[in-house]
């Protein structure tokens, strides 16, 4: 199960960090995209900006998530960046979160599945993220490929993002947010898919900018695996999500985009290979360090 | 602005429904799709189809809302064909619904705007479908280019489907449902943004499935125009829907798929363009008959 592969490959380079590829053309050095875009193929200098940080940092981070936004932005060129962005990661052996945030009902949910998570998914994901709106039947497909395929997904829960508590912290008539009640049926459908490791192939995404309430859903959510953004550019600094971590220091994995694959920005180089690299020790010291010595 | 497009094109017809393409291979009569499946270019008989459908189908229906699930799982064709399906009904002058529902933040809900509502999108709707679960910086981003382009969103908010409730109609602290908050961002949402038929920009999908709800909610949401899904396949006949238009006969507009594309299935023909028509204006005469006499 992807989900024994992801727990295993973090323990292995012992870096809970994700390489968030949300890869616009701007991101990209000029001395590196220039001979792309002067043969005006710019969706191809994202797939060689793409492929270098993925080569360049193997080494260092065991996972890469992949943002659909940045793609479609791009059309038909953007999809076959994504598309060779993901095969990409597969065959450096990265475990591949697509990041697309889908959610539709039966029928569609299926057609979603088959997309991404199905065996011979033409954009194959070992974990997709999905939005639980709909309620169980717009999640009930993704596990059925799931349970086929050894595949996940992980479930938008309490997101990262300012206006998350809008109608996530909604107070129910029972006195626990709405967020409360995804979370019951987040662990409702992880169940019959646990791994070895103890976790399910149904994970959540829990900002990492909401520390107290990452800390409570820890508690209540045992065997849910965390996707944890927010981290560097949106705000979160590590001592925020120590606490979505379970007491082994395992169970959650932190997102990080702009701080990684803009990293050659802030440090005001074109090697961006390198700044990534220097970001990304930085990250998993600061990661460990507050794993480490939390609740101390 | 694309609503008034809308309400105007479905006035001059006489006929709101939208053609819902929501189509999958298996759908097309083998008589038809066999010289591409012949040549392995099976996405390019999805085109074929759907072409021939907007083709035939154009004098009698003014919308057209199609599904971006179906074309993602036949990978990189599939998102040709949707691009060209696209621009195929922006070539026939329907109005265009791309229905992907998406959701995310920020930055990423802008880049989902890039890619669809934006001038220059390489998927150009007219209007997208997209998910609330983040609250108001999810939607902001795509209003932005609403302004500037006359575009238009329908926002999830009581969905069609049996397990819709299970989110959606949680009741809050206030004693209203949860979707009931949803309607009120949503209205927030269409200030600023009505077009000269008293109708916002930011329109609601609301399920054909649920009448009593679509109706109380048509009452709270004066100027904000609903996208019905739910008739024909998933359950909903025609008088479950009429208490979700206005005074008029207007304010909402009913997507069927499977039982206008499907519907030479069900008549045992492969002269699929006949079966259409003859469905389309079958389902034109039953939802008009249910308007007329709504409340007598």
């Amino acid at each position: 199960m992807q989900i024994d592969k992801l727990i295993r490959a973090i323990r292995e380079l012992n870096n809970p960090s994700a390489l968030g590829l949300d890869t616009r053309l701007q991101f990209v050095p000029k001395s590196f995209s220039r001979p792309y875009l002067e043969a005006k193929r710019s969706a191809e200098a994202v797939f060689a900006f793409n492929s270098a940080l993925l080569s360049g940092l193997r080494d260092l981070i065991p996972c890469v998530k992949i943002q659909a936004a940045y793609y479609e932005l791009m059309g038909l060129d953007g999809i076959a960046c994504l598309s060779k962005t993901i095969h990409e990661a597969h065959r450096l052996d990265y475990v591949v979160i697509v990041d697309a945030k889908r959610g539709d009902i039966g029928a569609t949910a299926s057609a979603y599945s088959e997309a991404y998570l199905a065996s011979g998914a033409p954009f194959p994901a070992d974990f997709l993220t999905v939005n639980p709106y709909l309620g169980s039947d717009g999640i009930l497909p993704f596990l059925s490929d799931c349970k086929k395929t050894g595949r996940g997904i992980f479930t938008l829960l309490k997101t990262s993002n300012p206006s998350s508590g809008e109608f996530q912290d909604l107070l129910a008539s029972d006195g626990r947010p709405f967020y409360d009640h995804v979370a019951d049926k987040i662990a409702l459908w992880g169940e019959g898919l646990k791994g070895e490791e103890g976790y399910y192939s149904v994970g959540a995404v829990v900002g990492a900018t909401y520390p107290k309430q990452g800390e409570a859903l820890r508690a209540r959510l045992p065997h849910t695996f965390f996707l944890l953004p927010g981290y560097g550019a949106q705000g979160a600094v590590a001592a925020d999500l120590a606490g979505c971590f379970d007491a082994a220091g395992e169970g959650a994995i932190v997102a990080a985009s702009r701080s990684l694959i803009c990293a050659h920005q802030r440090a005001g180089t074109d090697d961006f290979v390198s700044a990534a690299r220097d970001e990304a020790l930085r990250m998993k010291g600061e990661l460990n360090d507050a794993i480490r010595t939390k609740g101390i």
